[in-house]
């Protein structure tokens, strides 16, 4: 299904953690800077207890927001509304690959190493892999369609060390496993590549079985402009909610603690509402 | 020697790569902009055979400059003047470490995880090595203590994807390996760290016996700005001339060249030009 | 508690894999050729459906069990009796540590790096952490005291591949990952450390919470024979009944299939059998 | 070049090392008990200055010798004869790959993971590259081609803690580097193979222009036996004299220090003996 038609998703969460000492925390907790306009109420990170909150934009365009949380029951929540075309992830098989003396400067930074990310462990392997698919659009498509059907997908072979190398090397992983594996092979293919979480909620498709979580996907530049791909679904979505893109799962951890940050509770909410019944949030 | 008044220096270099195939290029060779109001002649990256430049300033505020390199031989060269205070790298055991809810936003993104530096896995080391030693300079010169009684330095233990885990299993490594290793160990406690490149000419210290190379050190944030320091030579040294600054090797390179670029010659000068001779570059 | 006074043990398990294609099996379910004396009724592998088995010493000396299985439901089970001293884990302080030179040839084996215990990469984090404690009984003990108070416990953080580095720097594992830190330890100071496996009831110990597993623990080499550590546990246990050693868990895998086998069932036993009760099997 | 007659070769070494304190180690400097048999000379390791030597068979067949060195210089030397068929290693590709239930018990441990050869991360690997090919002397001849086609030669890409999946991702390596990556290619498809070294002289081709050395190989087990196979010369050798065989390198170290010995003069000799001249060691 490419398109359901101009919709309403009411997007939320509620996160808690059990914190023992004072403690910096950094969260990516709202939508994107690009997707601001379409807001249809306010977006605002709930912090409970009360803390002094700063807002700031990271080098790589997003919206970060630091506070102090005190020892207890630390309290993350959100609710609200966005407005969505209701079309699939755009799809352009001529979308041209650029040499890389025509990217733009700032899409550079996408092609080197990062901590998840090891590009130069993969030249050959990437070479060897896909040198021999068509470049530009084929090629990314190529890229994710094997990272799809080569990795088996599970929350038990999640850590938080996990590289692209790990994720080839064992062949199991979680949503952003995927992606890292996709973004390393396209780096190393000269394609800037890089990492992006948000909401997907099950529009248009099936009901996961899985509780729903924030998603992963990545973007590759080819043209003139990021598109949209998925490893992990490898398909065209409809709903999407862009919250943060980095080189990798480091630069947009929804929340970095400098201290220790037990997860107590984790629910997010990415739906579509019903028609007639958006006037809330 | 903590000074030998002001002076000139004369900094250039010389390096020949063979291009089997067109090749596009990223250089970071140029004095970084905080330095540019101290060149005494013009800071020039000359390209032969000529090809077209393009400069820019990337995320972290260096001067890249961009071209693609034809077949043959490539060479990259420069000769320039800059005035040096003769002051060694200052030193101030005051300096107190900021907690993190108190650092300016963009020291922030020198705590995490990058592709050298795997801050997760040494959150354990860190605290064990220098959990008891006091915060702030002591703490980061504690570091570099370590560092460089622990590392011995040889070129033949040098490879590209030496992350600072293998540094420290090893217990070998080039320059780049003790600044990556003590760059690790400052963010996993918290102390935003960042890897610097540039020039370090043997000024005031005895004549090295290895040929002249570019040398690498880190900066850490303390108090409220960025100090210098170096965990290969441990020492404050006069005369560095800071070219670039990122958070790990992977972002600084000197040149980053997307296909196959063999280096077939190199050579670095920095050196104090004797008074009165400082007129031509 | 040090003691209980004789007593027999009942030991079993019930494994059951599904198996989708022929596949060879070693099995590594017998007791040690060491504990053979002290059984009270016959050790014998069920292995349903029936399958023509081979048995056979390894090169490390355990029974070892070949087989290949057929599709459907693998079912490997046991349930034999074995006489106990009721006596803990033998504890010597005065154990010295023998210089290499003096090691029995065969001990030597277990002084290398093996998958799991990459010795060489620890050679100075050992010295490090234990140089400065005596030689002999009181190293093995700090080694032991050092890994069981800085690893936590968790079964998410098992996985195939984890070697003792992944466990120095994650600083969470399972029972296999505490031995395998300790022994690459041990190696790396110079004493023969060997991983083992085997039947650990909850004998003269509360009762755990966690469902009833094999457990793995370590023998070091001192003075003139093996004595067993324990990592994990780190006090002296009544009623170990061992199965296999080896140079760690990759040489005794209670089962290595050369093919696909998913587990769908898993329960060991090992418990007291009270007095009047031993007769039947 | 398939043969060049019966011949006799001087083989020997002339090895030193600096000792700074009393050092154990094991050589495998004999060679292999299966050759003693061709000897015409003793095959003798010369301690300067004298030690006590203990000689024992490991538990990989190999011949050993064990010492202590005493500081100062120690000079391991040897010179030897041996007869030599003149035939090059022997080529069969009708030998067929046995499955794994049909392999001698003592071939299963050559299936395993060992330190430098990390079969189960190439579990899926090795079926993608290998899995089309017919199954015996013809895959692991593919895989031996692959490795020597892929991986670059260098000595200075070695390094004691090169794995086969860092030769993998790197692509460069000396002699020890192709062998793990061919074995651990093997293991993974579930071919028993072991690592070998011993002494090869330029016999039947053009001289080497580097200077002599130990050199490594493999042997997979097929059909009946073990067969030899160079995944670095990639071409059957005359001449090649085993001194030992094992799970990898860490195994078969011709010399395994437990202490400081530094390495100051190497020179290996083998070569063929102009007729008439053989009566002299």
């Amino acid at each position: 299904m490419h398109s359901i038609g101009p919709m309403i998703q009411r997007l939320g969460y509620d996160i808690q953690f059990e914190i023992p000492a004072p403690t910096a925390i950094v969260a990516l907790l709202n939508v994107h800077p690009s997707r601001v306009g379409d807001l249809h109420a306010p977006d605002e990170l709930r912090v409970e207890p009360a803390a002094q909150l700063e807002s700031y934009i990271d080098s790589f365009g997003n919206r970060c927001t630091r506070f102090v949380a005190q020892p207890g029951t630390l309290r993350l929540s959100n609710s609200t509304l966005i407005y969505d075309s209701g079309l699939a992830d755009p799809v352009n098989p001529y979308a041209r690959e650029l040499p890389v003396q025509e990217l733009p400067h700032d899409a550079l930074r996408y092609l080197y190493n990062s901590r998840y990310c090891e590009v130069d462990r993969f030249a050959t392997i990437a070479l060897e892999l896909f040198g021999g698919v068509p470049r530009g659009w084929s090629r990314v498509q190529a890229v994710c369609d094997w990272v799809h059907s080569r990795i088996r997908f599970g929350y038990e072979y999640a850590r938080p060390t996990k590289t692209a190398l790990d994720v080839y090397t064992e062949s199991f992983g979680v949503c952003r496993d995927f992606q890292h594996l996709a973004v390393t092979l396209c780096r190393a293919l000269h394609i800037p590549a890089r990492y992006a979480t948000g909401y997907l909620g099950d529009i248009g498709v099936p009901a996961s079985p899985l509780p729903m979580d924030f998603s992963a996907w990545f973007e590759a530049y080819l043209e003139d402009r990021w598109w949209t791909f998925d490893a992990r679904h490898n398909q065209p979505r409809i709903g999407r909610v862009l919250m943060a893109t980095g080189r990798d799962a480091s630069d947009v951890a929804m929340t970095t603690s400098f201290g220790i940050a037990n997860l107590k509770q984790f629910t997010v909410v990415a739906e579509q509402v019903p028609q007639g019944q958006a006037s809330g949030a």
